[in-house]
C-alpha cells in the first residue's frame, strides 16, 4: 500500500514535543523554530548514513533508526552540550510501511531517552540514506573543542575500544554466531552525553571516536597544534575484543576500527583527581599524553614505537 | 589524484566566516556553535536533492550546488527568517576533484549572495545526495507560519508559476534548443528571501513552492484549518511559458509543477495597500482569497470549477 509523504510523517514521525520551552514549532511547516535560553549557545551538527558504506544492507530498521541519531548525539556529546532537537532526512528506494515503522521506533525510543525531540525533517525516494542533524544547547563559550589540548594533558578515553570493529569484521565474514555485547557495540551505540556534560567543567578538549582513535586523536592534535603518545598496554579492551584475538590484532581494532562512538578527551593533570567526582556513567582510560609536537606515537610496554599497519577510516582516503 | 576528505573540505569548503559573532566556530570540529541573538529565535530546515529524483544526471555540478543551497534559502524565505549558517552532507561516488571545485563554486558563490556561512557537514562515498540545512534568525514571535491564514486573506504568490516545470518537462523529453530563462528557473532557483523578511510585517501565513501551488496550498489550508479559491486566470505566467503552450496547459503547469520556489502567501484585506510599500524585489500577484472550508478550488474566468488532471509532486504517493 502507498502512503503519501504526509501521511507517513505523520504516522511514524509526529510526537508531541516534549521541550516546548525551547521547541516552538514542530514538524510540518517549512521549517522548525527554537527560542535559545539566555545564556546558552547552539551547537549543531550533520552526519549521513548510506547503506553499503555506514552499515551492511542486513542491518535491521530498528537499529538504523537508533544508529543514525546516535552518531549525531555522539557529537553533542563530543561538545559537552545536551540535546534538545533532531532533523531527519530520509531518502529510501520504496515506501515500506514496515521498514519505517521500525526505523521510527528505533530512532524515537533513543530520542526519548535522551529528552530529543524530532522538529523536522524531509523524504523522498532514492538510495537508502539517512542524514540526521541534532541542535543541543551549551552555556555560553564552555563547550568542548578539538582545539583545547595542551602539552602534559592527560589522554582519556570513555569504555571499550575496538568492539565495534571487531563486530563489522565478524559479519563481514561471514561468522555464523556472534557475541550480542559485540553486536550492540556496532548496531546500538550508546552517546555518551552524560559523560560528555560532566566533563565540561574538567577536560580541556575533547572529541568522539568514529574513525578509530589514531585517525581521530591525530584531527584533535592537528587543531590543538600538539601532538601526542599512546601507550597500548593502558588501551581499554573489552573481554569479548580479547576472547577473539591477541594484543596485536585487539590494538588494531582498538585503534584503527571506526564506529566506536567513544569520547576521547584531555585533562590537565591538576583535574585528573576531579574525575573521580564526576557522574560519567561510564568507565574512563588514561591512555596516554599531550606532547610537543604534531604526530601520534603509539607506545608498547617498553616504551618502543609500534608502527600499525592500517589507518582509520578516510571516505576518501586512498587504501593503506 | 585522490584526496583525503579532510584535505577537500579544507580546500573547497572552508571559507572565511562572514558573521562572527553568530557563527562562533566554523568547519573542523564535531560540531559548529552559534550565539543566537538576544531576543531572536532559530529557524532551522533540512532538505535533501538524490540524482535522478529531484535533479536529471546532466545537470552542472555548479547548478547543484546552487539549488542545493537555494532550496533551504527557500525555507528561511518562508518563514520570514534571515538566513545565517549552512551545514552542508554531501554523498558522492568518489572524489572527483573537478566536480567538487565546480559544486563548491555554485553553493558558495550563493552562500556569499545571502551573507550565510557554511559551518560544518559531512561527508561520504554514496550514489550522488546533497542535503543542506540552513540556519536563520527571526525576531521573537514574528515568524510566517503556514497556519495563519484566515478566511477572508486574499492569497498571492511571488514572481512567476510553471517555468521550471515546463524547462524540466522539455529537458527530459529531449528538446534540443530551450530557453535559457527556463533552464535557470529550473537550475538556479532564487530564494525570495527578501520578499519573506518584508512581509513579515503583513502577511498572515506563507509557504514556498516546492511541490506545485495546487499541492502547497493545500498544506497551508490543512495547517490553517480553511479552505481557498484560485482563480486561473489570475495565475502569474512567464512569456516563456506562455510561448510554449495554451491557457489551459500553462495553468497545469503553474499549479501542478514542482521546482517553483516562489513564495505564496495570505494577507489580510486590510493589509494590501501596505504591500505597494515593501521592498520585495519580486512583483507579486492576487491568485486567489481563502475561505471557509478544507479544499483548494480552482475557478476559471466565469467562475466555473476547473479539474486539473495532475496533482504535484508527492515523493511516496500514487501516480495519478
Amino acid at each position: 500500500m502507498a502512503s503519501s509523504e504526509l501521511e507517513i510523517i505523520q504516522r511514524y514521525f509526529s510526537t508531541k514535543i516534549s521541550r516546548p520551552s525551547i521547541n516552538r514549532l514542530g514538524i510540518g511547516d517549512d521549517a522548525a523554530l527554537l527560542e535559545i535560553p539566555s545564556g546558552q549557545q547552539l551547537v549543531t551538527s550533520i552526519d549521513s548514513l548510506n547503506e553499503g558504506i555506514h552499515f551492511p544492507s542486513q542491518v535491521t530498521a530498528f537499529d538504523l533508526g537508533h544508529k543514525a541519531l546516535a552518531v549525531s548525539l555522539s557529537d553533542m556529546a563530543a561538545m559537552g552540550a545536551e540535546p534538545v532537537a533532531a532533523l531527519l532526512s530520509l531518502s529510501l528506494p520504496m515506501a515500506d510501511l514496515d521498514w519505517l515503522s521500525n526505523f521510527s521506533a528505533g530512532l524515537l525510543q533513543l530520542a526519548q531517552q535522551f529528552n530529543v525531540d524530532l522538529i523536522g525533517g524531509d523524504m523522498c525516494r532514492g538510495p537508502l540514506s539517512i542524514t540526521t542533524v541534532v541542535n543541543g544547547l551549551v552555556p555560553r563559550g564552555k563547550a568542548l573543542l578539538r582545539s583545547g589540548a595542551n602539552v602534559g594533558d592527560r589522554i582519556y578515553v570513555t569504555g571499550t575500544l575496538g568492539d565495534a570493529g571487531l563486530a563489522l569484521k565478524l559479519l563481514t565474514t561471514g561468522a555464523v554466531v556472534i557475541d550480542p555485547l559485540l553486536l550492540a557495540r556496532l548496531h546500538r551505540p550508546e552517546p555518551r552525553v552524560a559523560a560528555g556534560l560532566a566533563l565540561r567543567s574538567v577536560a580541556s578538549s575533547a572529541m568522539d571516536l568514529s574513525d578509530g582513535l589514531l585517525t581521530d586523536l591525530n584531527k584533535l592534535c592537528l587543531m590543538s597544534k600538539v601532538g601526542a603518545i599512546l601507550y597500548a598496554e593502558q588501551l581499554p579492551l573489552s573481554n569479548a575484543l580479547l576472547d577473539h584475538c591477541n594484543s596485536i590484532e585487539a590494538w588494531q581494532y582498538a585503534l584503527c576500527s571506526g564506529d566506536d562512538y567513544e569520547l576521547v578527551f584531555t585533562l590537565p593533570v591538576a583535574n585528573e583527581n576531579d574525575l573521580n567526582h564526576l557522574s560519567l556513567e561510564i568507565p574512563v582510560t588514561c591512555v596516554g599524553e599531550i606532547i610537543m609536537g604534531s604526530s601520534v606515537t603509539l607506545l608498547d610496554a617498553s616504551r618502543q614505537p609500534v608502527i600499525m599497519s592500517r589507518k582509520g577510516y578516510d571516505h576518501f582516503g586512498e587504501a593503506v
